[in-house]
């Protein structure tokens, strides 16, 4: 699609928050082959905070299901390059990094429920705001896969307590993208000591008569392929994620 | 549970269908470590026919989720060992051709939404008459995964035709164990010629009123390993499945 040729001329290279709206955007993570299958069971054995949507094949670049024309090294606006577990670069192309053993792993972004949530009626207190989502570690471990293990990661945005139902409802009905919450209310059971300081992301304020909604996110398999420190792991730089060719309501149950 | 353990000590060799009802059981895939990636990959990528509902970890005979006190090479009734793609043997346990690389795939299987149609009060026509359901090749590919390719296998099940949406409804909350059918009606558009002669398992008559309903079929990932030649492959022979400890009940949505 056009977009995708503008960010791959390097004439966009900003977050894709409101881009292209109703299609849906993915986050990246790209490993060589030797540590493929660890992350892909991770992935299945942790579906709710690591949705695969599509995995590419070993040392393409290009898609089969979510996009056509692609260009994995060149359509993200913005990536990271992580050595050794080490952020060293933020480059807005990985053509100079490619490996002919990378494997490309497509991931569920919570952009396309959040669309679903607005549309429902539910404020975005973040989107209000002009900030990031607030997201947060907690205690709550992955079941690990061979070399990669961690804890999830989750996003947290307020809901007003007559809506959580209907928050609920309206995620459940996309497990591509997270599903459901994970957790509704106090967040000490989750490890998170106070809401103010976010782990990544912004903090947002809560109102009287919101509660706090928890989603699993997809930083978590960024930390735990990161937490392993292998030798080269290449994700998208937050919030600039890939905008692919299929609509949201695809992700629908 | 009680039941594996009369399995495990040869007590119990047959066809597992009715027992213990409402607990979950499941189909079986086992291959070396070398093809392991292969495999899951072609199950993310054709989740209808293939819902990976737990994958093993490397060489372990254990499980972590579908079941405690489990022996993955003694707890099937009977399996099915595969050599360069021919049969050559049907042992009650695999013990003797375990090796350390293994790893072993399990795989949701029909019986489970089979319990909530008839509890919708859909008739299983294959039950009424005591043999297998008829389960046809199809034209459908698979998306490639790999050395892994194929076409779908599916299994038919007559549907009178008020009660085709109450079929779809009921299996699609179900995508864990092959979800909503892939296609109702018209066997030729599946390439299927004559529903009289299935490739596996019984055929069943079609009434009048009755549609032909089709569903992804867990026999799909079975074939596509044994038709690639792996120099070894074990699965549970037909009908011979594991009793897990999961109530069918918990792969709803």
């Amino acid at each position: 699609m056009e977009f995708r040729h503008l960010v791959r001329q390097g004439r966009f290279t900003g977050p894709t928050s409101g881009v292209c709206p109703g299609y849906t955007q993915a986050n990246l993570v790209i490993v060589p082959q030797a540590y493929a299958y660890d992350f892909l069971l991770l992935a299945q054995r942790n579906p709710r905070p690591c949705p695969i949507l599509e995995v590419s094949d070993v040392g393409s670049r290009q898609l089969q299901e979510f996009a056509q024309d692609v260009d994995l090294a060149t359509d993200f606006p913005r990536y990271r390059v992580y050595q050794n577990g080490k952020l060293v670069a933020e480059p807005t192309a990985v053509d100079d990094y490619w490996q002919n053993d990378f494997v490309a792993f497509l991931i569920g972004c919570s952009f396309s429920f959040e669309a679903e949530l607005v549309a429902a009626g539910i404020e975005m207190r973040h989107t209000s705001l002009g900030v990031n989502v607030p997201m947060y570690n907690t205690n709550l471990p992955l079941r690990s896969a061979g070399r990669l293990q961690g804890q999830m990661v989750v996003s947290m945005r307020p809901v007003p307590a007559h809506q959580v139902a209907t928050a609920v409802q309206v995620t459940a009905a996309m497990p591509r993208v997270h599903g459901a919450p994970i957790h509704v209310g106090d967040p000490m059971a989750l490890g998170i000591n106070d809401l103010a300081h976010p782990d990544y992301g912004d903090p947002v304020p809560l109102r009287p008569g919101e509660l706090p909604v928890f989603w699993p996110c997809g930083v978590t398999p960024q930390n735990a392929v990161m937490a392993s420190q292998l030798p080269l792991v290449i994700t998208h730089a937050p919030g600039h994620m890939l905008v692919t060719d299929v609509l949201n309501q695809k992700l629908k149950n």
